[in-house]
């Protein structure tokens, strides 16, 4: 997706080799226009496969989810952080790790909300190894929900976690995929 | 807000006398053709008043910060909640309370994304003791920047904050008040 790559170029700033910082329109401050076209894009490329709900987690999962949501006409649903006591019977819940934070959470979905009759596809805002994304598909499993795919709108393909969940068969798509990042500036895939 | 309040009445559940959930369409599932009309109706009320950003607070106000934001065409600023500890200069921070988590937690702005030349409207999904707003507030002031008002989708009329905020002379507008709820289902006032 081009305008996204050239935009990351432009306003992305690049910590050590391995963060990358887009608070200028995504993370923090959110540009509403290129949402829009991130949400058309997920849309072209996952055309109509039945999806009754997009599934993401909060916090900055959500502008994407719903600008995507908007063009199937379907809810979004975004799983709640909490510690392990959050649990609770009414929840599908599955643990993650935040290396930001460092530290467990677990992320919690009600039942009422999602159930073998639905067709789901998650939406992220980063992917890099890929544990947010396991807890989501965990708790897809757990509901008997169907999954039509993941939506990434920035992969780091120098970490592992898009290539486990190609090899395993999903359908995923990352609108940008970088290959590298550091002093010579980001590349992409 | 004829819609938003019949919507309310059908899903929202009733905890008590003081909580209410209305988780089934704006604080986990999200119904974002109900978000288009939120946006919609913000922009009708405020009008064009030379808003240059929507400042709002993960996570529940992400979503219609930018269902608004869309009809104006303006970026969306979301504050990070922290602990004490993720406060530093990079930032504008304000202290605020969460009654739901019982703990006290920072708001954090990039001082990058704020400042004397924008003019600001607050969006946030509820408002009750109005502390939430009271720190996004501070955080307008500590930026120099001009406040244009404040949208509520869910307003607490029986609680503080509404009435406080109006006293002080603030453009408030909520799209659904709530003047009491409990075994005698919702009233609005």
């Amino acid at each position: 997706m081009q305008i996204l790559k050239k935009r990351i170029l432009e306003d992305g700033v690049v910590i050590g080799d391995n963060i990358l910082k887009v608070d200028n329109f995504l993370n923090h401050q959110i540009d509403v226009e290129l949402l829009d076209e991130i949400g058309k894009e997920f849309h072209k490329r996952f055309g109509n496969v039945g999806l009754t709900k997009i599934l993401t987690v909060e916090a900055s999962g959500i502008s994407v989810a719903c600008a995507t949501a908007r063009e199937y006409k379907i809810p979004v649903l975004f799983a709640k952080k909490g510690n392990v006591s959050t649990q609770n019977e009414g929840n599908y819940s599955s643990k993650s790790f935040s290396f930001t934070k460092n530290e467990e959470y677990t992320m919690n979905v009600s039942k009422k909300y999602i159930g073998p009759q639905d067709t789901i596809l998650i939406i992220d805002d980063f992917l890099a190894n890929g544990l947010a994304i396991d807890a989501l598909l965990e708790i897809v499993e757990q509901s008997g929900a169907k999954l039509a795919g993941i939506g990434i709108v920035i992969e780091k393909d120098f970490q592992a976690g898009g290539r486990k969940l190609r090899e395993k068969g999903y359908h995923l798509e990352s609108l940008a995929r970088i290959a590298s990042m550091g002093k010579n500036g980001i590349i992409f895939a």
